[in-house]
């Protein structure tokens, strides 16, 4: 889970169901984790995945920092793919967090 | 997945990592979903969760409507349930929806 600053900042929220079989996702998703990571402006990455659904959530300092990273090179290359073979349908939701709380037991 | 119309409008983005063990876990879930769908406001819930994190967003026409549900009876015993018995940790965001896009291959 992500420890994340004090809102505002951005969240993005990647919902998608996908096609049958790995054909390479794995591997990509895990590259596109570790790439991210790196970006200027990266908060944190939250993600789970059941038989139904997969959600992503990302977490940004600003709108930029997001456009960065959907104009990187080797992200651009994984959203081709995505749309190409990975995924059978998606949304994308970019999102201003203005409030957050956290619990521990 | 949510169809939700054009933004703003706003997501609750709750991820958590669940204690060992169902203890009533899923009928409540379930019945909670269920109440939330009837509440004013309501435009849609994405849920899924692995081994590790459950994530489930709400999406709402407006703060005051996410502010109604967090003050539901059943919705107020049921987190009580929550930080006493099924979860370990949790994290709970507010945001606004700015922008969104939809893909189906």
């Amino acid at each position: 889970m992500s420890k994340t600053p004090e809102p505002p900042y951005y969240a993005v929220i990647f919902s998608s169901q996908r096609t049958p079989g790995d054909n390479g996702y794995g591997a990509m998703a895990d590259k596109m984790v570790e790439l991210a990571s790196k970006q200027k402006g990266f908060l944190g990455v939250e993600s789970a995945r059941d038989e139904q659904l997969g959600i992503t959530v990302s977490y940004w300092e600003s709108v930029d920092a997001i456009q960065a990273w959907k104009e990187h090179s080797a992200h651009i290359i994984a959203q081709e793919k995505g749309k190409s073979e990975w995924y059978e349908s998606f949304s994308l939701r970019v999102c201003k967090v203005e409030k957050q709380s956290f619990f521990k037991m």
